[in-house]
């Protein structure tokens, strides 16, 4: 019987992997990929303090390594289903299963991809899926935002911070945001809206140069020129396998209390995956030493409650 | 007027200042002593991520530099008080006043200390005020725990992980901590109490080697063997000059809401000053994150009010 199984190796998973084993609990961390999560998709962090700028992938390895010293074992794991049995949880992933008495759900979330051209090969070259975490890199320069729900809006406002222009490309002729989100939009003299678009391709060399839009009514192509395009056309939370579990809402993403517990006693959830409004690796890593020190005192008041 | 004005430079505070530099805000860093807070006081950081391990000073430096970069002023001042004006607050120093859309205090907390002898000497060399942060590297020492409330017998039972005895010292001849608390440590074969008594001297050459006890009903004097001492006594919420504001609470803690939101709009806190469970470098960056993203989300909503 393990004592902690954290499932998802991203910065959320890793500090709770380094909080729940320095307690001297038994802690297994479980992933399908490589460990860093969002991280390794991310070229340069300049938004996480302790360091002025560092590559994802770099600092990914940074989180990683210290875990070993202190016992936290990794294994590559692709989890399909948690079992709730009381006092403790069945992990069941595609070749094995687990015990264990704690479950700590830091999966993540995936941005929903266009499927263009250039998309994934300019990824971190100038296209984005996070203002927060890019905007800053394009001063004086003209962006290119995707989107029209709360976000795409949202974000394209934030980066008229930095940015000379924003063209807003969306697929209709008016936007799903809020109202008042709207018309902060419409009163700002930086923000462009490209009405009834889609992007078919993402143009660059080295890096992002422009997209090619095809407006859907007339079927017209045009360039439009740009050194960093945003992607916002939805972000969705990877938490099918805990559906049975019943600790996800109506949109897959999973409500905790401060304390980062899900409706399930023994279960945990940091991180992307977790309902709430600032993904960032700050966020993920403050998550993570929280539910890291939850799962030990969920243990000392279990082993109460078993010794009765 | 300035944007942000951040009352403490700890990890918590500097954190927000990169977060609303970042965004563009216009921040000004007010610290009445060395950026750091806490982390000066910590001779190695081993749960913060992405640093196997680091001396405290050193990771505060880290923090600190990059912030210039993106535009976050820095200056000493000693806040006194912080008025309320509405759509503005003015934060007044001892010897200046600034006026601010947004306040984010970020003062934190301090150790009461025992005031004995050893005490400052051999902080960081087997002092601790923190069980979480420091109990792993006791690994099979013999530790002291001075106190007799809840966090301190917590501490207790948590140091039982790593230390072969864990004895607390306490000056009455019961504890004051909840009952189910006691009963675990009174069921822990590790846990010794020594009743009556006062700390009077922590001993030790280069690192502590253990502390004169005081019986304080006895007069008697003995020399316990230890490596580390962990102290107890209490823990303040560094808020006077909040108390006017009205946003701390009956103990001097400061509420928020889960977007780091005190009782008045525009002032936000984090860091050890709020009110939560868990006072770590990692929850305080999360918070710090949390803060400086809303400063710049209540200062678009501040703008739509003003222009109407």
């Amino acid at each position: 019987m393990l004592d902690v199984v954290i499932i998802g190796a991203g910065p959320a998973g890793m500090t709770a992997a380094l909080y729940a084993a320095r307690s001297d609990l038994s802690v297994l961390l479980l992933e399908r990929g490589a460990p860093g999560g969002q991280m390794n998709n991310t070229a340069e962090v300049e938004n996480y303090p302790g360091f002025d700028s560092i590559k994802g992938p770099e600092l990914a390895m940074k989180f990683y390594e210290p875990l070993a010293k202190f016992g936290a074992k990794h294994e590559y794991g692709y989890v399909v289903d948690v079992v709730d049995r009381g006092d403790y949880k069945t992990v069941i992933t595609e070749d094995k299963e687990y015990d264990t008495r704690v479950v700590i759900i830091s999966t993540g979330a995936s941005h929903r991809h266009l499927g263009v051209p250039g998309e994934e090969e300019f990824s971190g070259r100038g296209v984005s899926y996070c203002a927060v975490c890019d905007g800053a890199f394009f001063r004086n320069r003209e962006l290119i935002v995707i989107g029209g729900g709360d976000s795409a809006v949202e974000e394209a406002i934030y980066l008229t911070q930095f940015a000379t222009k924003v063209s807003i490309v969306h697929r209709r002729d008016e936007l799903r945001a809020q109202k008042i989100i709207q018309d902060r939009a419409f009163r700002n003299e930086k923000i462009e809206f490209i009405w009834d678009s889609v992007v078919e391709e993402i143009t660059g060399e080295n890096l992002v140069n422009g997209v090619e839009v095809k407006n859907v009514k007339t079927g017209e192509k045009t360039h439009v020129q740009a050194q960093g395009v945003f992607i916002y056309v939805g972000l969705d939370p990877i938490s099918e396998p805990f559906k049975n579990l019943g600790v996800t809402n109506e949109n897959g993403w999973i409500p905790t209390d401060l304390n980062m517990k899900t409706s399930v006693p023994g279960v945990f959830a940091i991180g992307d995956v977790r309902e709430k409004t600032l993904r960032q690796i700050t966020t993920a890593v403050g998550e993570g030493g929280i539910a890291g020190q939850q799962a030990y005192l969920y243990l000392q008041d279990l082993q109460d409650k078993l010794a009765k």
